[in-house]
């Protein structure tokens, strides 16, 4: 971001001021908090047994290959719906070539995958099951295993009806229907969002101060804190082409989807190739890439306190009986 | 079970009428109900911070090697705390020679794995990290990790105190700790043996009468419907010696711990190795391997009436939040 663009943006630079509720209307605008409920596409409308269902699926490691790999492998509930390694490790122990993105708040994003080559979380999950070195299971062999359950003969034809209702298109609308329920509001920036001053420590205001002046939030904002746009970068060991091998447009050369901050202080290790592990050292790694200068560390410790303020209730939920 | 021993143990063999009120009492004696607590070890009680010690550790993926498997994989949660895949699959998608059995219940028996080579839990503990086709990670490297979150630092000091606690005998005692709470209790039968007559159907009633008049009773008796001893069993496709490769004994060729029954309609498939996927198949398998006979169609459906009667309340609790 330039300096005339953060102007226009009535970003205020320099001191970094605690926070006042002049301040708080401007962040509000900026961030916005987490919805109650997540977008619901007109053609996929939520219902308690498509949820449940969807749950069930995201927890089925037998529409997989090798049995045991399921969606909440790598996206594990346990580690914020990702892994916490750097690498996702897939069927028969294949390491990928990209960091686990995390499902939490996954459906405030209008774009899916670090490439963003699904539009929506329907058209983003049938692709690990399918991927080799994921899940490895051909669509239309787990169409086949699941129909083999009477429970999911039972609850398919209820959620979705028809002649044939088990099929790769409504597996991938209970999944996504299930994904849409994992957000995580009350972070302590929703509450400050909310009226609550005491909700942030002075040292989160001044980092999120550091975030707004530095130019951070022109990519990251919003209620995930995230555009859902392509940025070039190119972190430290990572040659990953990404939305170029997907659009081959050469500006898309490098290019990311601005990832979420939400619940970044829990989604560790960092970046598209997982090789960043503390917030401190991703903070200096943006610095660098994004606006080719080397952070003050107090500017630094004080946006990774902000860091924190981004981690909201988790979703809790029993774990599916499966058929 | 020779007639001699059945009619020893006051059984009668022949008409299988529905159980009454003084069956209920010869039935007590031969299940028992699920108690509301497992046997503890006086070397490691409980407490809840060991229990939820445990709880995290049982789902931590990064004590494995490849940093995605943990106890949780293939004692999943959603799946009866088993795989329902025949054999075992592990690190690097390795096929192991075992069906995973069920963690419910497992604090009520005196002998561990197919083999028994570990008599408690604590003993058992460990094993699945370090072995080669499961987690595939070596203690102290395991031990080395977990030293690295305060979190685990914070817990195993407060647990078991001492200089160093993080190692892996206090590693096996939170995961032993964890798993004695893995109990199932208000089955069917529990339900039947605590005086409601309506808790099993007529017949779930024929069925547990003819399971006690064959003398299946003999092995699947107490609690867990376990001897915890091991008899001489090779079922269709196992050439495994059993627990002979334990004792190196020539009468342990082929013999095997007696698995529990609780919860058996929902922990398929089934036998050492798993090849056997229906309750009405097992139930035929046991007739010739243990009987030498072929049961009658409507005992067997009497039976597996029965074994559903045998599956109690799944334990519920959230999802831990690792470090």
């Amino acid at each position: 971001m330039t300096l005339a663009a953060g102007l226009a943006l009535g970003l205020s630079f320099g001191n970094a001021a605690v926070a006042d509720s002049h301040d708080m209307a401007r962040y509000k605008e900026m961030f916005e908090p987490i919805p109650s409920i997540a977008p619901i596409p007109a053609d996929n409308t939520q219902t308690p047994v498509k949820i449940e269902l969807g749950k069930m699926l995201f927890f089925e490691p037998r529409i997989s290959a090798s049995g045991i790999i399921s969606c909440a492998t790598c996206h594990n509930p346990a580690l914020g719906f990702a892994d916490r390694i750097p690498l996702a490790v897939g069927h028969m122990g294949q390491v990928g070539e990209r960091k686990t993105p995390t499902v939490l708040n996954a459906a405030l994003l209008e774009a899916q995958f670090w490439d963003g080559r699904a539009a929506t979380l329907e058209e983003q999950a049938l692709g690990p099951i399918e991927a080799d070195i994921e899940m490895a299971m051909p669509l239309d062999e787990a169409v086949q295993r699941l129909k083999e359950f009477d429970v999911y003969q039972e609850m398919f034809a209820e959620v979705f009806g028809g002649d044939d209702p088990i099929k790769a298109d409504n597996v991938a609308k209970a999944l996504a229907s299930f994904q849409r329920t994992l957000l995580t509001p009350n972070s302590p920036l929703d509450r400050y969002l909310a009226g609550d001053e005491q909700a942030l420590t002075d040292k989160q205001k001044r980092g999120m101060r550091a975030f707004v002046d530095r130019g951070c939030v022109a990519c990251h904002r919003g209620p995930a804190l995230s555009d859902s746009q392509f940025h070039r970068i190119q972190v430290p060991g990572s040659t990953d082409l990404g939305r170029y091998l997907v659009t081959g447009e050469e500006h898309d050369r490098h290019a990311f989807r601005t990832p979420t901050l939400r619940n970044v202080a829990v989604t560790y290790p960092y970046f598209n190739n997982g090789q960043v592990a503390t917030l401190d050292e991703a903070i200096r790694v943006m610095g660098r890439e994004m606006l080719n200068l080397d952070l003050p560390d107090d500017e630094v410790a004080d946006m990774v306190a902000f860091m924190h303020a981004l981690t909201g209730d988790m979703p809790e939920f029993a774990f599916p009986a499966l058929p």
